[in-house]
């Protein structure tokens, strides 16, 4: 099964910004009471002022010469949509890939679909 | 801020089972259409039939002595619910802790609140 949806399409917009060093692309699409997690943090950040402090510690430090989003899958729920989907990227010369799942809970609001959560990990670390 | 909400103590219940080595209590609580993710695995399930298969493969493997949910927070969207927690469990004799985050969206159904999705990731694993 092949998803199209919005947010499909706003998450990879976001993902080609983040990946060439602006992780504005993704504050812009966040709510005020997102939540978050990924690999690097001891703790969940909540809301958008500490999220946006942490990816300024960021800036520039980010880059992908390549990345692909793999098998992105949306379940709506009323005014909610789910995106799962994994992600994997590589740096210079096409070096380690890094393998990341990812699930992004959007909301739909009166400016649009907004994050409310991300949770970024890395595919099979435990395995 | 303290959350009270039923899924957290759905979710509560059926990690108190998980960690007396039963995992019918999460599939008891999964929507057919739930997707899930975790760290062991290469890939994203999708759908109740594939992870009940993954589950039944660990039945009686998994035990911890000791367990307990942190910071739980809970984002309705309608008929959504996003729980979002990290969790430390022990084996036995307060064996190593192993530190854990979880997103769990869940859907208010006819019969219930069921997850339609599970994210299980390790806390600062790339740190």
């Amino acid at each position: 099964m092949t998803f199209t949806h919005p947010i499909i399409e706003l998450e990879k917009a976001a993902l080609e910004r983040w990946c060439n060093g602006d992780p504005a692309s993704f504050l812009e699409i966040s709510a005020e009471d997102v939540v978050y997690f990924d690999p690097f943090l001891p703790t969940r950040l909540d809301g958008l002022d500490k999220l946006s402090a942490y990816y300024a510690s960021l800036r520039g430090k980010i880059f992908a010469a390549r990345h692909e989003m793999l098998d992105p899958h949306v379940q709506e729920i009323g005014t909610a949509a789910v995106l799962t989907f994994r992600f994997v990227s590589y740096g210079d010369n096409e070096g380690a890939a890094m393998r990341w799942n990812c699930t992004e809970v959007y909301r739909k609001q009166a400016e649009g679909w907004r994050i409310v959560q991300t949770h970024w990990s890395l595919t099979g670390q435990a395995a």
